[in-house]
């Protein structure tokens, strides 16, 4: 009995990092994060963009609920972009924007600085990254929250 | 009473040609658009992205099936953006590019000449596009014609 | 006949906004919008180029008065693009950047923080957008708006 | 009387070529050939988009019909482009990319092979270029010089 649960332990935690794999987004995954994303704009009243990119940062899933500005298609992408090609929500460079000298931020490449854009982890794993645009950005970050608790 | 009804047909048909005004693609319609292309794709067992774009050439909804190439993310874009772009099938230029001359369609911006591209029309007027890719051409095709068809 | 004349008004105040059509921008609009911003450009000396965009972000028309800078062709468009794409003002992202951490603003993809750009609404509706670009920015706004008030 | 004469012609014929200045187009000559061009347009119930470049292909005008196909906006800039850049009719292009190997063409940085766009000289100088598109090449050939003709 405890010689299975063990093999279970070991076999289903950290698989992936000795038989050479990683975890990933699958589209159902996306779909479950834009729907709890989605759920909590409505209840709000606010329309937005929510989009879903994996890993290597290309699209999974893009949903534009009506009546949301054009700009908010590539600003959504951008913050889902900015929060897996660095691994942190874009709040963290709208923080550091803030701060003597955070235009420097702007200088790289992909960097969104910001709030909206949250990067998705598995297992400790970058997996991909929801970003938001169409209400206030600190709005856009609850939004994208919502997205995350529900995965 | 007679007469209330004929204002009533008179205003509501073609109404958006005199007012200035034009017939839109909402995200239900979109969502409505993709959900039969993506069951058509599924009926196949072909996997593929699905992408809506409205008038403007800019994204409503996007969906990537588990296991499609990454380029598909861009292709799928890229054929929709020309069927809303030139308002005809990327099929019509596909088949222009194999008659003599035919790679000049290459050198038009936002030319795309591989199927799997249409227009979405309403009352004769251009509201947006489909694109999928994914699978072959043809068979991106018919996924775009059963998204059409449900329309 | 007291009823038929309601249900005319009914059907043609907001009609759009539950048939499913929206308004748009003619050629003859951004003429007429052009005509007006050029008048104040001329009557102040102020040489530049006007830019008159569609919902999508498209170009209806452009005119560039004689001698002005060449990068203002694309300053005037860029103008409008952030202007239709955010709809607001540049001079919103122009006074959001003079705050702290303003450079924020300039990762967001097609956001200008120049004044210079306005969007054009009809009936509380986006429906397109002016660029102005050649003199100060504070210039170019003041002909912008006089674009705008002839619409 | 006969010396003052051949003074004139000598000073006023080729008087850029060693006063080192060049000819170049103005608004009101950019005005002038779209209006010609657009009364053909009208004249024969067509719909396009009119481009006119200066000699660096920078944009000195646009105006785009109502109803048009968005892509044309782009396409007329880049045959337009094409012109100027290559001092030659896109026919020419169009023409070559019928022949054996054509598609070479389509490698050459803003060639577009595509009739539609023409050069503008004067007194043998390139000062510019006219696009036009919206309906068949050949159309859109007709209607650039016509545009063309009224300078």
């Amino acid at each position: 009995m405890k010689k299975q649960l063990l093999i279970l332990l070991f076999t289903f935690l950290p698989f992936w990092t000795f038989s050479q794999t990683k975890p990933y987004l699958s589209l159902a995954d996306a779909e479950r994060i834009t729907e709890a994303a989605e759920a909590k704009a409505k209840a709000e009243g606010w329309n937005v963009v929510i989009a879903i990119l994996d890993d290597g940062g290309h699209l999974i899933s893009l949903k534009r609920m009506d009546g949301v500005q054009v700009g908010s298609v590539d600003v959504a992408q951008a913050k889902a972009k900015s929060a897996v090609f660095f691994k942190r929500s874009t709040k963290v460079f709208e923080d550091a924007m803030k701060g003597e000298g955070g235009s420097r931020i702007a200088t790289l490449p992909h960097a969104v600085g910001v709030e909206g854009g949250l990067p998705i982890f598995k297992d400790g794993v970058i997996v991909g990254s929801i970003g938001v645009s169409g209400v206030t950005s600190a709005q856009d970050g609850i939004i994208a929250q919502a997205g995350i608790d529900a995965y």
